[in-house]
């Protein structure tokens, strides 16, 4: 061996570790099993897991079951995990085998060579600070690992909750903007009746408002914790005083708001609190690909299609086409949206797959639950800055095709019938004359009927124009 | 023609339908467009789509609109729907183009044919009462259609959430009854630490009542209705008295709560509500079909496997192996499981495509949905019934798994550290001899301490006796 | 007990059984076991299990094992079931729990019991001829069940093949007819260059015929049956002459071409091929949906949309709306394929489920292939029918649209480069002005050069009028 | 502006690039607009961007299009970033709206400005060397970025191959070495008739070999590529010559076997040919995933559950249970399982979603198929070497629940009736007496003909000892 190398071992063997590395025997074995996506774990969840360390580590040494010196110098290395060092020590694939076992142990190992070290120690000598011993205390990977993934959700989740929130303004304020814009509605891509687009944006406003009602009331199944639960949730290994305290010192140590779990044997084996915000993500993710899509079409042209808004043009749209500009925003949203619902089936099978006391396909699911929450965050985001805001309605073009349809007969029909009305949207679809003009012809209504009636605007209110009509036309 | 025919017309042309026939022109094209599932729209929904009839005739003919005579003609009709009468001549399969069109037109349709006939007319006979200017007055596919559905899926989750709760119920029996069953946990399907089988069944319950809870919750968004919507949300066509009235009158006719959606152009277009209850519907699936698999790995052998219980024995499990009693009703609910997790892609998908003011995919929704309640509903009333209730243990084999087993050793874990026990534990598998002996052997803990250290039951209880060996042990 | 009934007993204990019903208590119990869907089996998957058992007696016959008078009297019920006969007695719900064993056991009970009847005894006296000993002779419901949902499958896919063949050839003969029909291409629905109308119709066509041969290579997987292989695949309890023989009878009963499975027990217990199947429909769903999705937005309008062709009016679009006709066919193409996405999810899940010797979960993969296959052929043939022979085209809108389209431009760019490209497009879409005035004015090419670069059909013809202009531009 | 940018514009406005950087304005624009994974493009992909332009450059000089000079420094670019170099420069996002406009301008942008270099030109200069007229001559992403991402998929792929053989053969090996270990089948987890643990793994061999065909075969469909076909597949911009050589220039690039597509409009726009590449990947991620499940079944307890295998211990498995050792490697294998189901949902949905002659949404797809396959193969390998090499039979453990088993009453059933049979067997299962006593007590068959009946050996075999008993036993 090198004396670049140490030498460590566990119940498998002993295996050479570069003398410098924080980490141990055990995250070693771990990445060599696991070359799985090449990734490294989320720097988020290499902060939660500290996080769980430093509070087991106070909870502990409160319990008089840790040493305060040993304590002190592990709260230490703690700590300057959480301010982002050695970071780069945390060297597992996020997804591995054994319910997050690697990536416990990877922390326990890093927190302990730290400790050691800051204790005068070589990195390598547990007999100082042990990393099972010591730094994995009273807990188990089954409360660690799980905790961890929750209390990174916990702070990427308010990210995207404040992009949702600025995108529903964004939207509320073009719902203003475009109030007065009368434009034709659509069903089934055909022509319809009346909307004004401010009427649009209003729905799109609305529907992200609830999803964001939507993730802020699930989120609080995630509160839940199972710390001190130890290997299956009987809390075997954890004393009473731990028990009580340290749910309470990880609220403290991360800011965020968490309780214990009702039940932690419940909490440590069934993840249906995970498949439900991931269920809340796909809700969202189809809501905006719907929004994304109707932008498309509206903005579709400029020349060739309905062209009734202007989406900002954010880049060259084509490397072959000059003066193409394409609504590439949307276009990533619904991309974004594609993958959202892809992890959401990954995360429901591996829930599904969880046997006996025990899921052990957590990783994959935080995995793919980091990813929902991150690209959902960065699509609305871009979406709100690069496209929404920007949006420019052309107004001569929509109320022309207002104007030019045949759909506004719907208005006429409880007047003459619907059958007779049918004939005329006929005849008015095949000769092209107005509609207004062949219900004059055929003398079925008044010019000042028609004018109430047809009023675009009307049109567009509940029970607007109609109203008076009623007595009148009857 | 024949005389049992009679000729109808629509703007597409003339079409012969038979005689005594209830539905139209409308229907029979639709019937001959879809030839999809080969089945017929749930009963439910067409007592739903009766419902809503009968509503608007009342809301029409109190705000004058409708004669009453034909109003009083056509709530007799409706009633009789209502109460099963007239089904067969809803004809139309349940997945067709057009948002739910044909189904609306094909009650419509129905209606009129019969309130003409109480009126003395002769079916056909459109100018005594007429489908689109009568029975569909004020009202459109895209507000009926969608309010149909949310009705059917209100009067399917009671019954789902009763089972639910009779699931519950008697999975908390078993908690009871099992209580004292000691056994081994597992994890990963490796021998863990102990837990008594009480436990077990009460994780179960507890997400079985998170189920009911999260249903319940998320059925609110279904009450929103958007009826006096009509074509695309501006309630073009609904005078001010109906749409004031007509949700009332639903409330009476059907005695569901429901409520007028709070934007009708919202509601028209978004159905974001319903992906949220498919994806309920999928949170309580996986919890489901995990229970189910652990109750198939619990009760596996008899001679071969786990056998710690024993399922209730319902059917001979082989044509060809005889004796063999097989796990069928678990089986059948992860497959239910299953199912409704690819009704709820479906559903995702079809939300996804709705395009500017409407979703034209409802029915393909509406379908996948009821399916999801119906399979789930006797999956879980067979699941109580036929599987939950008749649950034996096998005490003494669960008492003998933990007597032979090393993961005990855990409790011993704090009081002479993970290496040391890493190491008794791997003598103990190779040997066979039990750790209790060879932890005497090595005089590591005395009898007495070890008497309290590995009391099985203890072990189960959180901070059972390892509290007072704190203190003993260091 | 009344005298309408019988006694009928098993392991599990006794029932009564309606004294005419040719099902037992075997079935009975199942159908109390499941009520799932509350629908009955494929009666094509009648037929096959009775086929499979015809061929069954035949072959233990011949080997000897077998009395002549019972295998002939078994053998003339089991032909009345495949004439359609007696399978309202086929009684259990198609998603049952238990690997098909249920719906085995049915069918032994059927034909046990009408066999019993032909040979003069009464209906349960299984002395004279029993379920399990003789119509299950050296048979398990593990190699009869997939055996008979594969023959099913068998049945169903030529179907679907012939509707995919006509659609391929229609979409062909539009390719023909539009040939000379220049119009817009679009990319990400904005303006792109000119292609012909043909053109897409051909790449339509080609990916069904794609489609075809995809679905006719993944179909010889299933050809491979382990009939014999009985209850793990080891062929127990089947002699060596009903093994050699059995798979011989049964393609002559059913005249379809099957193969015995080159490894009985990796065909019982693995079911990659199936879900090769269903992905293969997926992907044909893929297609279809995209073309759908096409359609509906070339015929979008008529007056506010792409207006480009027009979908045949196959029933009134609107109950509200006169007039309006809307693509209906191509909405339930979309449904459908959205549809089998999902069915395809379940079936993915319930093969990954699969244990060790056998997948339990068969009757959920059939139930869900059938419906991917029987719901895909009633689409594609009346989308054929009902859509895409009835498709014409509006050359006089497709024309505008090529000639006031900025896109053209691309064609130019090679001779006066990207930049000013850009900026004229820029220019021309600001201003309104033809793109061909602007190169004009500034001179950057001749009225003969862009007579020949600007020629739309040229641009639709790989390497059209580009060729020369080359050297000219140069 | 400090002096360490420089100035950029393109239709959209100017803006700073720093001075060093190869990418341009284009990117730049691209990287800031999608800010969604935070991770960049696969290496791979980026070298089969630089071997398209290498071959592009190459094609275009030859049809005289293209100076010399200019294509010459252009091909050492690529060839550099082919070689590795200057990968940093590629600074977009992987899940990019725009159909990959932004990957192939970026490609383009570090293209030119390094050919720029080359040529002693400052960077940023594109009079020298421009990105679109010289660096995508003849080109668009249209073409351009599918194809790279399907070279990238047969350049990923082998590697994937090579592992699933080397998997095959593990197994197969594993099938030689225990072939003479018999051991309890089971289905449905309920103890079913012996098989050999070698046939066990003889299946999953087959099944494997299976998906190595299947793979293979479906390759075929990606080597059909579309350059030449610009930006919707009628070649507008492309010269004759440069159409004839760039696929044969690629291949000799890149050394892969790829040809024309047979329509390159079709192969623009349809995307079914990626779906069926990934819907069998899922099929073999279901294969996997099953095999991966049976052998932590089979190697679950060791005092607890089956036992009848040892996976090889990896790591340590838990980091509070001392001596624990996980099925870890199974378990990433099923995980990167759901993972890849994940992937080809997202894929399936991207691909519906395609509108016209193209596909925005490529970027998405792309992403997800390189995670399939590089996180297939990294589990594949892990497998095979960490897993499957080192498994090793419990051969005492085996045969004595073979001897205990009441299973194997079913090769007596023939002989005694399954009626007779299933009373034995649940005696058998209440008393605890052998099968064989209760037989011999009861005198159904002799001791010698029990001893050939239940020989466990034969029952394995098709058609084992039974052979000669049926003349016995008759």
């Amino acid at each position: 061996m090198s004396n670049t190398k140490r030498l460590e071992s566990d119940s498998i063997g002993t295996l050479e570790i570069p003398k410098e590395a924080y980490y141990g025997v055990q995250s070693l074995r771990a990445k060599e099993n696991f070359h799985i996506t090449g990734r490294r774990m989320n720097p988020l969840m290499i902060v939660s897991l500290a996080e769980i360390k430093k509070a087991a580590a106070i909870a502990n040494e409160e319990a008089g079951l840790l040493d305060e010196k040993i304590a002190k110098a592990m709260i230490q290395a703690c700590d300057e995990i959480i301010e982002g060092k050695l970071h780069e020590e945390f060297i597992i694939d996020p997804i591995q085998g054994g319910a997050g076992t690697s990536a416990n142990m990877n922390a326990n190992e890093v927190v302990a060579n730290r400790a050691i070290e800051i204790l005068g120690g070589e990195k390598g000598d547990y007999s100082i600070v042990h990393p099972n011993d010591h730094v994995n205390m009273a807990q188990s990977t089954n409360d660690v690992y799980p905790t961890a993934g929750k209390l990174t959700v916990l702070k990427l989740i308010p990210r995207l909750l404040d992009e949702l929130h600025r995108l529903s303004d964004a939207l509320h304020e073009k719902a203003e903007e475009f109030d007065d814009v009368i434009k034709m509605g659509r069903t089934q891509l055909q022509d319809a009746v009346p909307i004004r687009l401010g009427q649009s944006f209003q729905c799109y406003s609305l529907a992200i408002a609830r999803d964001i009602k939507r993730i802020d009331k699930v989120l609080n199944e995630l509160r839940a914790i199972n710390m001190g639960g130890t290997a299956i949730g009987t809390a075997l290994n954890a004393c009473p005083e731990y028990l009580e305290t340290i749910v309470g010192r990880l609220k403290e140590v991360t800011g965020i708001e968490i309780v214990h779990a009702g039940n932690l044997i419940d909490s440590t084996q069934n993840l249906d609190g995970l498949v439900n915000i991931s269920g809340t993500m796909k809700v969202c993710a189809v809501n905006l690909s719907k929004m994304g899509n109707d932008l498309r079409l509206l903005s579709s042209g400029p020349r060739t299609g309905f062209n009734e808004i202007n989406l900002p043009a954010k880049q060259n749209g084509s490397s072959i086409m000059p003066g193409k500009v394409n609504p590439v925003i949307p276009e990533v949203v619904s991309q974004v949206a594609f993958n959202v619902i892809g992890n959401d089936m990954t995360i429901t099978m591996a829930a599904e797959a969880g046997q006996m006391e025990l899921n052990a396909f957590e990783p994959v699911i935080f995995y793919n639950m980091f990813e929902q929450i991150i690209t959902l965050t960065g699509a609305v985001r871009t979406f709100t800055d690069n496209c929404i805001k920007g949006i420019t309605a052309n107004r001569e073009r929509c109320k022309a095709l207002v104007e030019g349809s045949v759909g506004i007969i719907t208005a006429i029909c409880p007047y003459i019938g619907y059958k007779k009305a049918a004939d005329i949207a006929k005849t008015s679809l095949k000769t092209n004359e107005p509609v207004r003009d062949l219900i004059l012809k055929e003398k079925l209504l008044t010019e000042e009927q028609l004018n109430k009636l047809l009023d675009p605007y009307a049109m567009t209110n509940p029970g607007g124009s109609v109203i008076d009509m009623i007595s009148t036309a009857k």
